[in-house]
């Protein structure tokens, strides 16, 4: 019941662990758009998560692969291009680690090898994607690259930790890239800002619930879903945002441009009974 | 030959004077994509242009109105209530013009009336179409609601004048009232920041020529065309965004994004010839 | 016990009301670092506040004005070249009113005659202040101007309604005739952007004190007061920042680059007790 | 002839090569204004550049130092605390090397061990110099910390290459270090985005003298010098910016909210020229 935006389209996807990844969303949207996928992720996730269900119901090839490193991102593209019969048309990056954020480490106690594979997983990854791709000239003239993002990049959330950097030098990739690929094949790089979501890797995040809670009730729409970001992803895949590009596109419900809303303030409200003495007034602490 | 996103949504178009403008590229796509539309402009505007023609092309019928007038924008949305047979998925605002510029005012040398009407017809208007909408409760819940806005919002163009600052007020009520809508009837709310276009409005701009050839040049993928931006706007319309709201959409081909592309630097550099003394040494004057 | 930074120099302030103003703070402080100046403000505001006593401590002579009259502000601009014996090298525009927030009228039940004094008041006042000096020849070579905006510009404020749209309009017109008035005379047109803050003009916002509470808790330094901000304006006008123009400088602890603090979330989770079930789980509505 | 802005305070400046080193000036600046300092360097630039000269000038102990290496760092807040006798009320850190661009290897042809020694000098050392001083408590209580950028974190400019992404990985630090040291000792955390300076680094940007051109004619108040910035700084250490905290300040005549002047076009329209048929109507490529 799609609407054939991606109909004889060519697309890579990396990250899809299980149900609750955005990647898997995606790789399920896109098919039932009309594209033929193939799917990556580490040999690790491959074994512990269900991608290989997911390959076998999308009929698309798992291609295991440590996106840091450019020979296995080679095989990626190489492999891609056989089994879907041409040049790559879409890809997506949906790959985020922290091994200080797992490892409890605080930002000011941060171990600097830890904090370069954060980068290098997280980021340096997207841009070493783009580059083996464009070396090989594995992508479609006019073909579009995303990455997933989050608003940390610009703003700080508490526990968020070294991901912020991470995503910052994420969305500069997309610019620097995007600026490249697109004068020279137009083909367009772009990052989606996602609402806080509750997948596995999500799911990880110091206080997420509470942050999720407080997303929610800032964003006058609510917290995109996984699902809905799916669509988006689709539609930066089509040919109808073929002139979209080095941009940081923020899918959230409007929280990115939210100051306070009425809704998360009454919560807040709430809290602040204890602080009130005996006359109403709030007591500063 | 459309995808079906907008099948059965009905929509209002404001703002299609003839062939060149964004907003017909707009009405022409949204029936193509299934939609069914009333289109509205000023009388004098109906009389002038050739937005009858479209009308007969469209079956969509012609509602003249002068948007800054809320009776006539309460006239706009229920007839096309009546029209289209219930409440109204989409609206476009496509609608601008500053006084001052066509009576070459300069910015330190504004008529204040004429701002005031800048004002009015550029940006206040689609507070009055939104407020009107909202009042007669025209707008089906989860409704997407757009204006065309241009980067001199955020960054000054010589000679954009007094419409640089109706943008940035435009873009601030799209915020401001996509935060409202959004809270309580899913309604969302956004600005399209497209690049310069060979519009009859757009063709009224100062040196619009040579700034859209530094912008075609500057954007890695060129200025993105109107037609181009009408396949953007088709995207914001259809529930593939459901959760994009209070955004700011750059569709400009990478250009907010670019502090300075190797082909402007070498169309700039051909100018700077004059000053290199006999060394070739460039003299700074 | 000042550090000489505005010797010699003369500047206009417009908008001191009482001892809370921020433009109050400004003038001492102005008077401290070596300046001469006048204020002006409303009539009105004249006879109601305490703008007399302020004028003859810091031996300041008083010009009633209404900002929204370019001919008031002409008098005001050759009354204080005047009196203090030159061309004006600082103005600070302190200056904001709603009559749809006093009337509590909401946002989307505005009253268009009173957005149109709105925007009047709090922002093409801007233009008018500078259209007029520059005309004038009022602004010494090189001299600063500076308007006090909020972060509501950008984001949006439950309740702050009308508001945000005139301070979006009053930094646009910062940059735009931060560029005229660059270019001609080098004079430097910039906004800073306040925390909220208790003065009377700001104790009238809705919800503020708890408002003022968030954004203390989520900004790393606490809510920027009243006098760190007169600091700041003496800063921009001084000669230390001569190169620095069209920008929006936001003031305000931290507040505009943070998403979420542990202080702030701490007092927000609080709030979320009610919303438990008998496991602990929080459930979301 | 300084204004006593730093009388009292200790400072510790990184990146002082030589007298067009915006580090030096600040150094020069900083001790005017009644600051004591100690200057740190590579142990290479200390040998090559001429920083001897100016540590023997402004009476500043320089310690060589490494400052991708945590233990080098180490070495100079200790040191530095003995020799200024207390905690450290400022630091500058001016640091910035990309051995890619040295190499010539373009953007889609990045040496990733070289992409690291970029990020690690550029953007990682200034997280390792804050997370060291924070651990042994070297900053006073409300001290600033500075690190030099450049409008390329947010734009992109043809060349800058993977320094762009250095810049925005740099800021990033800056808003997330700014959160945790503000909150626990007030110590705020900022960048300033300078013009285009001919310091012996900025001189090895590929074609910079072009874009020092272009950005000067862009600029109402045209290009901020490196005397200028040093200027800026000393205002960013004073106490007079105490509550300005995770900001990135652009300090470029106006540059950074510039879309396009009347200068720059008249300049780029030249190059036009080539582009004209007979009747004078311009040619689009």
């Amino acid at each position: 019941m799609g609407n054939n935006l991606l109909q004889g389209k060519r697309g890579v996807i990396f990250g899809a662990l299980n149900e609750m990844s955005i990647a898997w969303k995606v790789a399920e949207r896109a098919v039932e758009e009309g594209a033929k996928i193939t799917l990556s992720n580490t040999p690790l996730a491959v074994r512990m998560g269900t991608t290989n269900a997911l390959g076998e119901k999308l009929n698309a090839e798992i291609i295991p692969a440590d996106a840091t490193s450019v020979e296995d991102l080679k095989t990626v593209f190489e492999r891609s291009q056989e089994v879907l019969g041409g040049k790559i048309d879409f890809v997506l990056h949906s790959i985020g680690m922290s091994p200080n954020v797992r490892k409890k480490r605080t930002y000011d106690d941060l171990d600097y090898e830890m904090l370069n594979t954060t980068l290098d997983i997280s980021a340096v990854s997207f841009h070493k994607m783009i580059q083996t791709a464009k070396k090989m000239d594995a992508i479609e003239e006019g073909g579009s690259i995303l990455a997933l993002s989050y608003v940390a990049a610009q703003r700080t959330f508490f526990g968020y930790n070294d991901m912020a950097d991470a995503k910052s030098l994420l969305e500069s990739i997309a610019r620097s890239f995007g600026y490249i690929y697109g004068r020279e094949k137009n083909v367009r790089v772009n990052t989606i800002s996602q609402s806080p979501t509750m997948t596995t890797a999500g799911s990880g995040v110091k206080g997420i619930e509470n942050l999720y809670d407080f997303a929610n009730k800032m964003s006058p729409l609510g917290n995109a879903s996984a699902d809905e970001c799916a669509d988006y992803c689709i539609v930066m895949f089509s040919d109808l945002t073929k002139k979209v590009t080095m941009q940081n596109l923020f899918h959230d419900g409007g929280f990115s441009n939210m100051g306070m809303s009425l809704r998360a303030m009454n919560q807040y409200e709430k809290g602040l009974d204890d602080y009130k003495d005996e006359h109403g007034k709030i007591i500063y602490g």
